[in-house]
């Protein structure tokens, strides 16, 4: 690591599921060849589970390993496929509650540091992270697949950001996703503002980004004048295991075969 | 790169689609972090790319360009939902007569080679690739995520392949997956086995074995005798783009934003 660099914090929400360990395996991968971060990787979960915590352990990367439980009541509903508020919330202000906490240890570091909130799906592009190392305040870049387009992205106009290409902008002034901007950490961490519960189905990088106080113009847009797309919102399928099943209805085992995935 | 170790020549099947160039990156960071390979990459299409060709300079590994087209009449039928034939057959026979028409070049390494072939959709834990570099004949290990399964794997005695974990074996000598198995660099070079288009379904690695001349007990088996899974079979759902067509319908359009994602 290049110690003159600013550190970038990655708050990654993480949950239990059966893609979740080869999720990690590969953006771990990506942040090994990204210089000078520090990865945060919060489950939700009552507890740290083994296998994040020797995922963590083998990946030889700066991390801080938390866990915070969103209740039921914040989960799926009944006779919805989706979530009745958006996922990730508590986790993500629980990186940020981290963050304060260690204020001195952080903002002690000469070279200042930006905080960026990674899922656990999404594909990088590692020149993304180097784009973002120079936040000021907060910057802006093209996110691919969200909004049921090909990207979403701020458009530029004499370098800086006035207006948003997205099919709805609805009442949003940020109409970004969560991978699509950073926050300089000095910013981040003297402000007291969290995720809220509250927010409506995409407002929440919206209202977070309205109660940081900063305006369209504080903007810093990234990633060539944000022509280039560095981030993609991929989805990998939750496998198809249905033979399981069939497996123990008929009492067929894999004898050597208890193998975690 | 250390010299001393055999060199994996990993053939990957790629072809265009929203996603192909984010899966293709992860990739190509995973494979930045293992010694000693030569990625083989094959599009099914009638160029060479310059999505890929970027991609592949842009990658600083080792590598070799190819393509040739699946032929219309091996794709998806009118009515159907899938190929009828099995995809990436013609790309890795392709890959195959590559490396058969460098073979002086390949077999002159005194320290020998292993083939894998590798979809660019699946996810590889990078210890995967020390396990298979010492291939005498043909090592396999579990899959995650195949066979509607949360893995396969061959089932071990003895340290030796007795018999495959796998919810429907069929008529099948070796009940594997593509990305379950790979080959001394000599014995696939020096044989004259290819794929075949005529293979039926989820018969593609077992009829190429077959060919091969091989035994269930030359098999090796890998991954601590088969008790991890070390690639998962992921796959990338197709992102919704339905707002595109709404944006043109209503001709509005990005103006900065011509992006090549």
């Amino acid at each position: 690591d290049n110690k003159n660099l600013p550190t970038i914090y990655i708050i990654t929400p993480t949950y239990s599921r059966l893609v979740q360990k080869a999720e990690l395996t590969r953006l771990t991968y990506t942040l090994k060849l990204v210089q000078c971060i520090h990865w945060i990787v919060v489950e939700d979960s009552t507890i740290k589970t083994q296998l994040v915590k020797r995922l963590l352990a083998k990946s030889n990367l700066k991390y801080t390993h938390l866990n915070v439980l969103t209740p039921p009541e914040y989960k799926l509903g009944i006779s919805e496929k989706r979530w009745r508020k958006p996922r990730g919330v508590l986790q993500r202000n629980e990186g940020l509650r981290w963050l304060r906490s260690n204020k001195k240890l952080i903002l002690s570091g000469s070279e200042g540091g930006v905080v960026y909130f990674a899922d656990d799906d999404n594909t990088y592009d590692v020149q993304l992270f180097d784009e973002m190392r120079s936040t000021k305040k907060v910057s802006v870049w093209p996110v691919g697949f969200v909004g049921k387009l090909r990207y979403e992205s701020p458009i530029v106009g004499d370098g800086r950001v006035v207006d948003w290409f997205t099919y709805s902008k609805s009442n949003r002034t940020f109409a970004t996703d969560m991978a699509g901007f950073a926050v300089n950490a000095d910013l981040m961490i003297n402000s007291k503002v969290e995720f809220s519960v509250k927010s409506s189905r995409g407002m929440q990088e919206n209202d977070f980004l309205v109660k940081l106080k900063i305006t369209l113009n504080d903007l810093e847009p990234k990633a060539d004048l944000c022509t280039k797309v560095l981030v993609w919102h991929t989805q990998t399928m939750e496998p198809n295991v249905k033979n399981e099943e069939l497996l123990m209805k008929f009492g067929k085992s894999g004898s050597n075969l208890n193998i975690e995935i």
